[in-house]
C-alpha cells in the first residue's frame, strides 16, 4: 500500500479485513516489523480513539511514534499557495510537511473540515498537500471528505457480526445533531460499504443527500421507517448539508434512533464511530442496549490501524 | 490488588511501603513485567509530578503508556446520566471510558473536585463512573476527595525518615493560601496516617474542619502553635471550609509555616505535595532549608506509582 | 560535555560536527547508550522541530523521554525569587527544576525571551534558574539570547555544504517581520560561525545591531546588497532592535530575499531555521529553488541534538 487515504488505495479489501482480523487474533505477530521507522501522527484536529488505537497499532508493530498536537504545540499554518505571510499564520503547511518528510517515514494527519467553504472542503484543500508534498506514505486520519481508517474498522466489525450467507442489509442512517457536521464519516462509509458484499440504503431528511461522488447509485430514501425495514445493521450519523453546503434545513419527524425504531428491524446491530450525542442522535436505551456493537467498533480501530501501517511498512520495505 | 483509589485497597500497608522502597533501590528490578500491557493515564486536569512520575514508573515496568489530556486533545465530557446531549458536551464520560476498555489494560485518571456542588464532589461524581464503567483496575491520579498515590508516597517519606523506636508525632496543618482549594490531599494524608503507626493531629483554622469521614477520631486543635509542639512530621497543605463548602472564612493570625514556628517543634521535618505557593504556604526558609523533605517526598512519587502498577499488574496475570 | 547552552560548552567543534556527520551515516550506532537514563524535554514555547528532532534523538540513543508542555499540562510559574506567591502563579521555577532533578538525567528547556523587559532577556532569566537549581546536566532547546542545537545543526550544514579548499563567505542578513522578534537565532549563529573557518558579515539595517556580546569584531554592514555580493552562504533571520530593546524602526529599502538579490552573490546556498514567512521574510520562488537547504538544516537537528545528548551520556558514565 502506498498511501491510505480512500478506499481506492486498498487493493484486496476482502485480504485487508481478513489480516486485521488475524492482527486481532493476535496483535503482536509483527512486534519487530516497523523497528527503525517513525511514523509521525499530526493532529489538526481532536482526537480521542483515533489518536490512541494510532498509538497502540505502532506500538504493536514495534514503530516508533511521534504526536504532534499541531496547533497547540507547534505553529499557527498557512495554507494558502502564495500567501504573503504578514498575518497571523507563522508557518506554511508546505514546510511543516517537508520537515516531517526529514523526520518521517510515514506520516498520519487528522484534518478536519472547516466547514466554511465548500471548495476548500470539496477539494481537501488540507489533505492534498500532504499528498502534494510528503514523500513519504500518507494516511488519512480523517480529512475533509473521508475517515478511512473508520471505514475500514466498519468493515471489519460487520464481518465480525455476520455469519448467515445471504447479503446484509444496512442502512446508513442520518440523526439529528446541534449543530453543523462534516459529512466525512458518511461519505467513506458509503464508499466502502460500495465495496462490501452487502445491500447498502441511505436514509436522510430531505436537504441531507450526500455529494454523489459517494453515493452513487446508493438508493436513498427519505423516510426513515421505511429505510430501516428489516435492517441488519444500522450506521447512525449526522450530517449537514451538502447541497446548500453546512446548512441545516428544516427537518420533519424524529429522527433519533429508539428502540422503537428498532422493532421494525431484523434486530439491527447498531454503529456509530463516536463521539455520540446521547438521547439526541441515539437514545440511552439503543446506545447502552444489545443491539449495539459501537464499542466493538472501537476496539476495531486498533486493528484498521495496524493493518493500515503493516501494509505501508511492506512497500517501504520492498 | 484490584484497583486504587484509596488506602481501603492496600492489604498491607507495610508491606507496599517495603516494596516501595526495594524498588527505589533498584527501579528497574522488574522491567519486564508490564510488556505487553498498556496502562491509560487520563488527565481531566494539570499535573507535573503525577504525569512525569507515573510515566516513568510505567516505562521501568514495561507498560506501554497511553496519556490523554482529555480537554484539550479529545472532546468535552458530559458527565450527568441521562443527559440530552443538545449542549456544549460532545462524548459522554461512559462512552469514553469504555473506549478506554476496549484500548487498555489499566485506566488511570485524574478528575479534580469541581469545588461548585459539594454532593458531586463527596459522591465523586467524576471518579466513581471510572468505578462503575471500567472494566479494567482503576487507579486514581488524585480524584474529589482523595490523592492515594500521592499520601503512599507520604508514608515511604515518613518511614525512610523515622528510624527511632518511638512513634512519631505528625501534624497535618492548615496553611494560607489565595483561593478554594479542594480537601483531597487532606482527607488522604488523614486516612493514611490513621494506618500508620505514628501519633496524628490536625492543625486548622476554625470553620476549617475536615470531613469527618477522612479524620474520624484524629483529634483537630484549632491553635497552630499548640498544634506543632514537639512536632516530629509537618505536612503542610491548605485546603478550603468543608462545612460552608469551597468557602474561605476569616482566619486569625499567620497560618503560614515559617522557621519561628519550626521552633518550638521536634526539629520536624517538613512536608508538602507540591506545587507550594511560597511565602504564602510556608516561607521560603522553610521551603529552602534543612527541615524540609519535600522534594524527596516527590522523588517518592515515582516508587509510589510503581509499587502500586506493580501489584495491579500482579492482579491482572492472576 | 557538561552542559549545552552556548558554544563555550563545546570543547572541539570539529568533533562535534564529525560525530554528527558519522551518527547521520548510521543513526542507530549507539542505540543502547541512553538505556535507563531519561531525558525531560520541558517547553515553555511552541516548537515544532526541536521537539521532534530531539525526541527522534533519544530514541535513537534508547533514552527515555518525557515531554511537558508545561504551561497547558502542569503549572503557571513563577520566575522572581523571592515572591509572595498570591497571585497568578501556583509553581516556582525553581521547585519544578529541582523536581525535574528527582525524575531526570537530563534536563532540557526551551524559554523564550519574553521580549518586554531587556534586563530579563539579556540575564536569560528562565534558563539561568535552569542552570542554578539543575542538579543534572541542562541543554538549551533555545533560550532568550541563544539557540546553540540550531547553530550546531547549521554549522553541520555548512560542513556539509562546502568542499571547497577556500573560506566560503557567510553572510547572516536581516529579513523583514511583521512583530518584535527574538536575537537568539541571531547572536548564536553570530557566536557560532565565528569558531568556523568561515569568513562571516552580518547584513542588518541601521538600528537593528545585534549585542556586540555575540557579535564582537564581526563586519556589520547596513546595506544588504553590498554585503551578500560574492556569498556563498546566506543565513535569513529577522529580529527586532537590540539597543531599543524590541523596537522595530523604520526600514529604507525592501530586505525580503529574493531571487533578483541571489543573482549578485556566489550561488549562495540559502539558510532559515524556520518557521519562515513566505514571501515577508524571503520569497516563495527563494524558499522553493534549488538554491535553498533548509529542509537539510532540519533535518541536520537530529544528528544535532543526537550529538549532544551523546556528549552529555558520556559525562554521565563518566
Amino acid at each position: 500500500m502506498k498511501k491510505f487515504t480512500s478506499v481506492s488505495d486498498v487493493e484486496n479489501l476482502q485480504e485487508i479485513i481478513k489480516k486485521a482480523l488475524q492482527i486481532k487474533a493476535d496483535p503482536l505477530t509483527e512486534t519487530g516489523k516497523g523497528k527503525g521507522k517513525t511514523i509521525g501522527l499530526v493532529f489538526l484536529n481532536s482526537s480521542l480513539r483515533t489518536r490512541l488505537s494510532s498509538q497502540i497499532a505502532a506500538q504493536n508493530l514495534g514503530l516508533n511514534v511521534l504526536t504532534l498536537n499541531a496547533a497547540q504545540e507547534a505553529w499557527n499554518l498557512e495554507f494558502a499557495d502564495g500567501a504573503v505571510m504578514n498575518g497571523d499564520t507563522v508557518e506554511h503547511i508546505k514546510d511543516a510537511i517537508e520537515v516531517l518528510n526529514q523526520y518521517c517515514d510515514i506520516i498520519a494527519v487528522r484534518c478536519f473540515a472547516g466547514m466554511k467553504s465548500k471548495e476548500d472542503d470539496v477539494n481537501e484543500s488540507i489533505l492534498s498537500q500532504f499528498e502534494k508534498h510528503a514523500k513519504v506514505p500518507v494516511i488519512s486520519l480523517e480529512s475533509a471528505t473521508r475517515h478511512p481508517l473508520q471505514s475500514l474498522a466498519d468493515c471489519i466489525t460487520i464481518t465480525e457480526n455476520w455469519k448467515k450467507d445471504h447479503k446484509p442489509k444496512v442502512v446508513l442512517t442520518w440523526a439529528p445533531h446541534i449543530k453543523p457536521i462534516a459529512h466525512a464519516v458518511g461519505n467513506s462509509f458509503a464508499e466502502w460499504m460500495q465495496e462490501m458484499d452487502v445491500e447498502l440504503v441511505i436514509a436522510n431528511p430531505e436537504g441531507y443527500d450526500l455529494d454523489k461522488k459517494f453515493t452513487k447509485d446508493v438508493k436513498v430514501i427519505h423516510d426513515q421507517d421505511e429505510a430501516l425495514k428489516d435492517a441488519d445493521f444500522i450506521y447512525v450519523k449526522n450530517w449537514s448539508s451538502f447541497d446548500d453546503y453546512a446548512a441545516m434545513p428544516e427537518v420533519k419527524g424524529d429522527w433519533m434512533l429508539t428502540n422503537e425504531k428498532l422493532a421494525g428491524t431484523n434486530d439491527a446491530k447498531v454503529m456509530h464511530c463516536l463521539p455520540v450525542r446521547r438521547n439526541v442522535e441515539l437514545s440511552d436505551e439503543v446506545m447502552d442496549g444489545h443491539n449495539s456493537i459501537i464499542y466493538q467498533q472501537a476496539k476495531n480501530r486498533i486493528f484498521s490501524a495496524q493493518a493500515v501501517f503493516s501494509g505501508i511498512l511492506d512497500e517501504l520495505k520492498a
